[in-house]
């Protein structure tokens, strides 16, 4: 079973009530967020994952790297990811620093952090995992806003220590998003693929206006092929950001997920 | 003087106010809107910005060519551009039609329509504009989401028919902007050059938030430096799709428009 599920996608859901609830659908994988684990206790949410039968996808997320304590914050992500036994830890790059107009200076330093992360990572068997986000977060969220940009930054690690992210809601806009994905393949870079669609309006804030798989704009089963054909293998992770998701009880939402990703996805 | 004012920067303004605010403050250039030049009479808007020493430096916009009568509607759009003596057309190609996922569909009729108007548009003496916009408009509002790609629309026509439009709301993120700015000048296709800032947080449906100049996270003068660099010695329109900005009595946000593209453009 490729599909896993990204916990922000039942955010309200606790960890406890996800275990069971994933482990009834005969969800085998689940994405993480540090900021519940961390509420529920790093090893016990390891314990709870393992006696349900669920892997952890991945780790969200470290990054953030305008930040001042960044190097610290993100060698904790690590060893948090190495611990609940995450192959990935996703990295959301942050925005430019407070009052800064200087983009190319966020994203030298961008490239200058993960190079010194990386090492680390590879210690602990983890895998660094560059998102690149949406062009509309680059000022506050992430300046790597291209598959290629997060490519040219992965690329003089090994393999092994940093890959990209390839998410559907970020990406879909972009004409070279599918050469991207092939050199991801042809690299080896290709650590995990997410999916959510594109639903406008946008929210205010454009946080949590992510669209369920069907909902919205974006050829998703293109995607999916795409990622197969550049010979990804590993877990489909659905993280959708949607209050209105947000407010159904958890074994809702998941059917909804898992019904429309069989719909849309597969 | 370069400095041109967008009729959205002022939206609220009538134009006979405009025309004597502008002319007051020693503005030569306008760049004009379609349904306000409409309201106030095609022939009469070309008189009314004469008799105040006042170029259209642009008229907005064409475009939409996801719309049935796209083809027929961009013909009159380049009629009132000649009559108005506008030297550019903006285009905004439109989004995706009405419950279409394909992208690369709409992308390519984006280029077939515009292969049917430039030679119309040229008869007229009027240039189609392609212009980028932020990807966060790609499914509603334009598909053309880089300067790279409206190049590559505009590359098979005579530059005197097609051009692009550098707006930096919607491409400062833009990594590869730098080069398309200078393939811009070199292919001279650099039509019109607007400005407006990066401000977040995003209002609801992210049109009404674009940023006065200084408030936000682009640098403005590095764009105006790199388009000065690529030979573009055209106006400099102010377009700010903004509440608090319309909310001002039309003489002010004028003044402070005027000051801040002084101390941030300039």
């Amino acid at each position: 079973m490729r599909f896993s599920l990204n916990q922000w996608t039942t955010r309200t859901w606790r960890l406890p009530d996800l275990a069971i609830g994933c482990a009834a659908e005969g969800v085998t994988g689940v994405g993480l967020w540090r900021e519940p684990v961390a509420d529920h206790g790093l090893a016990r949410t390891g314990k709870l994952m393992r006696d349900h039968g669920l892997a952890v996808t991945s780790l969200c997320r470290g990054g953030f790297f305008q930040e001042r304590d960044a190097l610290a914050d993100n060698r904790r992500a690590i060893e948090e990811a190495a611990a609940l036994g995450a192959p990935v830890l996703c990295l959301v790059a942050g925005g430019l620093p407070d009052g800064s107009r200087d983009l190319d200076g966020a994203r030298s330093r961008v490239a200058e952090l993960i190079a010194e992360l990386a090492p680390y990572a590879g210690e602990h068997g983890v895998r660094l995992a560059i998102e690149p986000l949406h062009p509309m977060y680059c000022s506050d969220r992430c300046v790597v806003s291209t598959l290629r940009q997060a490519l040219d930054i992965a690329a003089p690690h090994p393999p092994s220590q940093v890959g990209v992210v390839v998410d559907t809601y970020h990406l879909w806009w972009d004409p070279d998003v599918w050469e991207g994905i092939a050199r991801a393949g042809v690299t080896g870079r290709l650590a995990l693929f997410q999916v959510a669609d594109w639903v406008t309006p946008l929210p205010e804030g454009v946080l949590t206006g992510r669209g369920m798989l069907g909902d919205g704009r974006i050829d998703l089963r293109r995607f999916r092929a795409a990622v197969d054909a550049a010979g990804y293998t590993g877990p489909i992770e659905v993280e959708i950001f949607n209050e209105e998701l947000w407010a159904m009880p958890g074994p809702s939402a998941l059917e909804l997920t898992l019904s429309r990703f069989a719909q849309h996805v597969l």
